[in-house]
């Protein structure tokens, strides 16, 4: 069956991006390679004098049955190498030679590692058009940097997350850009608000709706298959581009059971259970190639490896990959070359093994925090909703319970939250009060439901995570943090 | 002697720059590694489920008597070794654990590699005031782009050489900027045009002067100490910031000399020596803080390592690095351990040993250029100035003598220009053509003395490149430059 082509979408793009040329050395730069022609045209330094000579990476062996973080010995040892030159690669190695790596090169990212990230993302996502193409970036953060030069002018609007990621935030209105909120509740952003907010717009309308919708940061909430598509046609009707940011995809968990006897069991048996059992994405819905997926190794290998790719239509691409030849251009060559190593000696199938076991290992760290939660917060004044993806959690705290709040806090529940977040500091643990991610922008009109929601008036949240912390310091750290609600609350 | 605080030029800055905000999230970091503290707020994963447990590099060991391009032997070889865990580093590498470079981590860059990179600085430019600092970037390429949205708005003028690298005007033009060509001669930036046109301005000044001051892309030339104080003084005069954009400033080379026996001599005989024949950089004599300097690994060690850094006032540089945060965080980690863990082995005297080699390869290079082009080019229509720096050389030629100047071409010495350049492809070889450097913008009220320069109207200039190509294919290529030309002039 043939797939359709993408829409023209490029009323879409900023001032920026349209006026952005191509530089007049490309056109050198196709006889560059050609047989019999001496290229005296570019500033390349020869690789004779790069000083590195080969490198190597000591890397863990599929498919870790002892888990992803097991120690590394000699039995489950494989050696990532990479040479300078070519002739010193074994062939089958598919590897990215230095000398072609540390080179001046493909904006784009090295050819190998990028098909093998395009052959990944067709088994998970299935892209249901034709053209569309991948991008290699310096991770989600540079990507949706060069989203919003490539999409925005200063002065137009967004639509974002009630609560969002804030530098995220700050990295639009930095550019000038207006972040309108869309409501969310524990499950996620309310495709019913946002309908009603852009039947409602007065006005140009948000080109973009930024979404971390899977294991949402701050709220940790996971969007259903049935919101995104609901969503997805609020795109195509209202013509906005949905960018969807998600470095915690394939942090995605089993379902939460307090009955811990019946955690043992493997609940995702193989890959191909594992790849059903993922939430679909916006990019799996797109059949008018208006998503732009923003991926990134930065949660499941190495947030310093500094690499992330972008998906979309190849038209859209064309101007990222513009932009990155005047600024990033490309990845870092011993990262391209020593990941690329890694990926095609571990194969498709080796790297869903990893993603599988990352799938254990977080839906333990999950439970852990979950079950001290259950255990060490007062249930009087908490409500929860346990996580499906990603690395937070939030626990939402009725602030009208505050023995101060009608008195000395007159009824501002951001009192009550400064408040527990000095008392548990002072208890030696530290969440993060959820308004401190609160999007804020003007709608047009103003929009109404959002002031309306009455849980503002009295609710609060803080965000923790299980990422980054042993299991016994987790434990630990939520004991404290439940200390401190209770001392607030006059509960011991 | 106390050195002189830099002055305050924030009032320099971009819409844009000014207002940026720290993330909210920072209050909270101060936290992070407290004593007693369980630190519940970051989504940072376990260094645990980072794959890679060692990384290593072979590398040649200073001071690489055989030259920097020698193959490296058993007997040369250093071998840079970087552990996930300090406990497995030797500490007196001072090297930069995987845990720590594969982390969320210091977007200034890791300490390790910056005071380094600093000591390396001071050695060099001898920076004549206190508050400097460096940052790093990916490169050139993005400190440029982040440059200008530090300093630049959209409608904003800027300074640039008359010939300039074209990606980098592209870069200025996508962002809405006027670039102002400032006048140019064999030696580069002419200080006097450049008083004339800032003392005639009319209306808001130029912000930046954007310069590739030692081995100018595309002209090759290399500004004289002379011309650059007296361009500092305008800057201070004027109120604008120079940039200069030096990833080619290692490459200074001896003064050609055609008398080959002449050429064995070695003319740097030490470090010291090494140093002092360097031209004096503009950091060298900014007492105000108003120059950035913009410094890179491309071109001395491999342009893939994506790896420069930023040197200017601490005032400035926190303004990158709030760009940074929410752009390209920080360098890629792979990088900064193997880069850092090179240069700590090599010592600055080894880094210092390895600059030398790469100044003696470039003059070998250069000789062989200009000794090719004197060989082979007619004289009677071609002048050059042997470069001094870089990795570029132009050749400027006289279109009035090419037969069909006054007739077919219509005096236009850019058709002259295309002949040429296409009847050296037809020939196989490739120069680029001076024109495609043009740098274009009106300047207020529009600038006399570059439209009146005479030589524009018959003489035009292509650049070539020594660095690029093994040292036969150099010499063959301009032969069939050289014929190219005695074909196009009927000089056979």
């Amino acid at each position: 069956m043939t797939k359709p082509q993408a829409k023209d979408l490029t009323h879409l793009l900023s001032a920026e991006a349209v006026s952005r040329k191509n530089s007049p050395l490309k056109s050198a730069f196709k006889y560059f390679k050609e047989p019999g022609m001496t290229f005296l045209g570019g500033g390349l330094p020869l690789a004779d004098y790069f000083p590195f000579e080969k490198i190597t990476a000591e890397v863990p062996t599929p498919s870790f049955p002892n888990g992803i973080g097991a120690k590394i010995t000699d039995e489950n040892k494989t050696v990532v190498e990479v040479y300078k030159r070519a002739a010193d690669n074994k062939p089958e190695n598919n590897d990215v030679e230095l000398a072609r790596s540390l080179q001046y090169g493909y904006t784009e990212g090295a050819p190998e590692i990028m098909e093998f990230l395009k052959e990944h993302t067709d088994l998970i996502h299935k892209v249901p058009y034709e053209d569309w193409d991948a991008v290699a970036s310096v991770g989600n953060t540079e990507s949706w940097e060069s989203t919003l030069r490539t999409f925005v002018t200063r002065g137009d609007s967004i639509l974002v997350e009630e609560y969002s990621f804030s530098s995220a935030l700050e990295t639009a209105h930095a550019q000038g850009v207006n972040t309108i909120p869309v409501q969310m509740d524990e499950y996620g952003l309310i495709p019913e608000a946002l309908s009603q907010l852009l039947d409602q717009w007065v006005g140009p309308k948000p080109k973009l709706l930024y979404t971390i919708c899977t294991g949402q940061n701050p709220t940790g909430s996971c969007l259903s298959a049935e919101r995104r598509k609901a969503i997805y046609d609020l795109a195509v009707k209202h013509d906005f581009i949905i960018i969807e940011d998600e470095p915690y995809y394939f942090l995605q968990m089993e379902t939460y059971t307090s009955d811990k006897s019946s955690r043992g069991g493997k609940h995702v048996h193989d890959r191909e259970e594992f790849i059903s059992a993922l939430v679909p994405s916006f990019l799996s819905l797109d059949v008018e190639g208006r998503v732009v997926r923003l991926d990134s190794f930065s949660k499941v290998l190495a947030p310093g490896l500094r690499f992330g790719w972008i998906i979309g239509q190849s038209t859209l691409l064309e101007r990222y990959v513009r932009l990155h030849e005047v600024s990033i251009q490309c990845p870092s060559g011993l990262t391209q070359s020593l990941v690329n190593g890694l990926l095609q000696r571990w194969g498709q199938n080796g790297y869903l093994d990893w993603l599988i076991g990352l799938r254990a290992e977080y839906t333990h760290k999950r439970d852990v925090a979950i079950d001290a939660v259950t255990e060490y917060f007062p249930k009087e004044i908490i409500s929860y909703v346990p996580p499906v993806a990603g690395m937070f959690f939030t626990v939402t705290i009725d602030a009208s319970k505050h023995p101060k709040f009608d008195t000395e806090y007159e009824k501002d529940p951001l009192k009550v939250e400064t408040a527990i977040y000095e008392q548990s500091i002072k208890q030696g643990t530290l969440m993060i009060p959820g308004s401190w991610f609160k999007s804020e922008g003007e709608s047009n009109p103003p929009q109404k439901p959002l002031a309306e929601n009455p849980s503002h008036k009295t609710h609060i949240f803080f965000r923790g995570t299980y990422a980054a912390v042993p299991l016994d310091e987790l434990q630990f750290g939520l004991k404290k943090f439940g200390k401190a609600l209770k001392i607030e609350y006059g509960l011991e």
